[in-house]
């Protein structure tokens, strides 16, 4: 006998994070996809704007409408452009509807939008409220949450490999330098000649350096988990030729000249023992965002260098799965009660 | 009329950076390839081991012998694993070869052969003599030197972006974090897993964490331009899929809190000015990999970032010409007396 | 409450197919992994030799023992180089196994293996009662085999856009070219030069022109779908730089002048109407590997030309789902009387 | 003492084929750059357009007026979208310029125009006069042209295969099949989703089928080598993932069964003998658009498949270099009394 199913709704149903969300939501045994929106206004077929989805449900693509979409839905994932989440997000919550946010509009305290998003809050009293979705963090607080902001996918690599050695106190509150690799679908589907396939094959780039808005989501959260204070960060990132997979390289100021590698990796074991979606790799294995790709699951890796007093943390996940529709879903499943593991594949289509 | 050509060797011929030597030398007006070895004792012809360099020269590839490589040629490029070069040095420059050795076996003090490269070194006398061919920061000694130590891939890019802010005090000689990126060509021909296409393709992956033996070169070529005391660094290597193309992001804590980006470019298009194959970036453009396939150029950035203190240099290259090849060749250049730039493109093949 | 599983046992788990089968094995509701053996000998944890699927099952990788895998499994999936599977075929089968080979062992007549494999066969007897396992041509006879012969992963999609237009008269059973493109993962694990990141990339390569074993295989399928007599066939693969993905381009002379697109595209809708994992797309659509990456869907189109008299049929897989272990699985659900879709994805992981 | 340069405009100078000109005509010891206009009408930087060009030279980008570029050089090169040269030829013409139209406006006759390229052709005179520019066959016509025709990538490799082929007998002059395979920078640089890495990555597509614009092309050239009976040609072109490089694998019918592989190589080997920028392979070795890349080489093959009764020719090229800007000025050399060879590499940047 089938369990009865959640009806859920996609606004921004058209991006990568759009087509990977129906991808898995249609693969969900407790999930039904009842309402698709965009925001430009052009209804058509799903398959019109994901041919990879071909007939696999006859749903349309509408015209964005959160008020339909709170009624043909109990749950709302929103995958937008930041700024247009936020406008919605009164109008959603205000019809009953539980909301996971993919964007940023949710992540940051009111006074940081104007400095990295570029513009103000239009209600800033909902920031209190929403929970940030990094669910091996915060799933006490996500089960019962009404808004939750779902992480960026830099951040989701970044935190998850400090934060556990900042907490347990083998690193300092300092500086942190987070260095990021991405693959060009972290990037959407802007059509633009930096993502074009001429130009980027072959290509290791930077970018927005060092002014890219995931630095003060990687601060705020760190500060959260190290008691309050938020170590000031550095973020940046780099496109590599590849699609899917970020991959984050942390340094932060160890504790003391005694810390070992043994160590770090003891504490990464621990603060994730028993979470399906997690790996840590022991000193010497290769964290590979190749072997996570198509899944949630997240390769951790720390190292002690005593030459510098610095201790390495690194992470690799998808950035369109556990970095952004898988951890959505993992979230879902929190907040529904589900295994939290429910219709998420832990095992990457390798190679 | 055309100018005499110096008579050359090529020990270690059948890699890749042999082959772009190879490559680079057949189009150079002022070198005659005179000697091709390998030390695997095969002989066979050039077009064998380089089928893109068949029909070129009738030249084939040799038992390698230091004494016959001396014999017919004044100078001798030597592209070996480490260990090899140092076993030979002595006969070579004996005989009274000049030696460019794009190795690692002449980059580093007596002392940190067995802790990074695994053996004692067989002629610790010649590691004084040896000059670090960085050429832009060491051209003066360069020009008479017998022995010059070609840099690595790694350690190119690292050096020429941070160099300049110490030796102009705008950073403090504190820990240097060096974050690299580089294509699969930098591990050369190995047939292991790790390099195949099925392997690498869609994936970054971190390696040799935190013992990578470019290490103490970049501490140790730093500690020259810092007068003497070497500041502690760490670099993480990581392969990204492509096949050329060296990426390295430097972080550096700031003197002061007033230094700004502005004075960072300045001062690094001042150390710079008139080197054919330097392009110090603006702030807002991004350096690129690509950009630099199969030219002897480097790109530079630096960036200051206060919220941490930190001064960002980034550089890129193609590691088999500016990384390896085609500086030994800007290195040959300078040791003759030619152009600095004779035979070499500053151009890379785009896109 | 589960239903119940089938215990099977994979034999050459260490290669890519291996892996592959092993990875939807796990997620396949009906099937339990039994035994998993290899050939070389070494016993050694699953995860050393797939790292990607580290923690999935504590099964190990055995010493290939034919009958302690008829033992362990009523089923037997072979993912072995040719030749070998042949040997072992009569214990495996004398033990009562029924089993899927996804070698070429089984899909030939007895006098083409000397000519195309190299080999005299072993036992030519078992020829005429082995299956071949292109489901959706066969499978009223894969329902009760014993021994299905799965199809190489060329001749999936060349195989699969011919037949049904040679088959209803509207392409003569004349020559047949292929032309095959695919990934270097259908060249299996072998760590030879041709498989190596640096000397795939930005690479296209036929190779074994004109002499790939998988052209009789290709004749003499057609050939039983023709009626009996085998359609002379040329085929030409090429490698192309990407990890997985087939895609057959193949010509065959119109039957006359007056049969056009449409009609060729109805020809393909027909003969596969209501089968889950074919996707026949209209003229103008670009058929497409990315699209079927990770899963069992082929996409098939075909086209007229009236300029020349030639019907040309297009088709696309995954090389190592439709094209190996998603095939296999898809013919062991038949064989079992399990849906055909049991516990196999129509949907590719995309971008 | 230098040699006297011929100043040169290029016309369409923002696209990869323009900067591919700028970038080899930069290094050319007989070309002076004299003009370089774009027809989007927006004055600008050779860096703005062209980045890694930066400060190679200081000449700007104008809006395109064919009397100002007859006036500062006596050679033109065009590299624009169809249909825009041909309305500029007669002024360049009638103001005395020597002109190579790298684009497909004057390689038809008339009456293809309205049917592959969707114009009325406004010049139809100035077709007979034009020379097509496949360096290679039509030598002695082109030392003395006006006006070239510059071939298409496509036909580049398919007819310089075919052709001497078809003239020596060894093959009929029937249907010819010609399946391509080109990288991505062959589309040029237009913002479409299709071109997007995201997109192209792991991906082969077969597109335009059976209906490319080099189809009369390949018949017509193949048709003036056969004595002018056209034979009748089917393209199928599939983009592959990567950035430069073109491979034809063509298909034409044996004369006799008794043609062999070693006829067909020595009938190749024999057309182009002393040719500096073709190398014909043996049997055996494998075409590879890696070693040609950034070169002005072309690969060629030739099998007999008594199976079929087909000849399978093989050709690869960089579409950029052969088969755009590297052909163009091989055509400037022979129209200029120079080596054909004169500033053009023959070695590839390889890996």
């Amino acid at each position: 006998m089938d369990r009865p199913r959640v009806p859920v709704a996609v606004l921004g149903a058209s991006g990568y994070t759009g087509g990977e969300l129906i991808r898995l939501l249609l693969e969900h045994p407790r999930a039904e996809i009842a309402y698709l929106g965009v925001r430009d206004g052009a209804e058509r077929s799903l398959e019109a704007e994901h041919p990879f989805l071909a007939g696999r449900t006859d749903l349309a693509l509408r015209d964005l409408d959160p008020a339909a979409a709170a009624a043909a839905a109990s749950f709302v994932f929103i995958a937008m452009p930041h700024g247009l989440s936020a406008e919605q997000m009164p109008t959603l919550l205000g019809a009953g509807a539980r909301v996971i946010d993919l964007g940023g509009d949710f992540r940051l305290a009111a006074e940081d939008y104007p400095e990295w998003y570029g513009f103000d809050h239009p209600c800033p009293e909902l920031l209190d409220e929403a929970v940030y979705g990094l669910t091996e963090l915060f799933t006490d607080r996500i089960v019962d949450a009404r808004l939750v902001a779902n992480p960026g996918c830099y951040p989701t690599p970044a935190i998850l490999g400090v934060a556990p050695l900042l907490a347990s106190g083998l690193v300092e509150n300092g500086p942190v330098l987070v260095d990021g690799k991405s693959g060009l679908s972290g990037a959407g589907k802007s059509l633009t000649d930096a993502m074009m396939f001429s130009t980027s094959h072959e290509s290791v780039r930077p970018y927005k350096v060092p002014r890219h808005q995931h630095t003060p989501e990687i601060e705020r959260v760190l500060g959260l988990v190290a008691g309050g204070f938020a170590p000031p960060a550095i973020f940046v990132p780099h496109l590599v030729p590849q699609v899917r997979g970020v991959l984050c390289t942390s340094y932060v100021p160890l504790a003391s000249d005694a810390v070992t590698t043994a160590e770090l990796t003891a504490c990464l074991e621990e603060a994730y023992e028993g979470r399906p979606f997690v790996q840590v790799l022991a000193p010497g294995g290769m964290v590979d965002t190749k072997r996570v790709r198509g899944a949630n699951t997240i390769e951790l890796q720390a190292v002690a260098d005593r030459r510098t007093g610095q201790a390495v943390a690194i992470g690799a996940i998808d950035n369109l799965v556990k970095g952004a529709a898988g951890q959505a879903i993992q979230n879902f499943n929190v907040m529904n009660g589900f295994d939290e593991a429910e219709g998420l594949a832990s095992v990457g289509v390798y190679p």
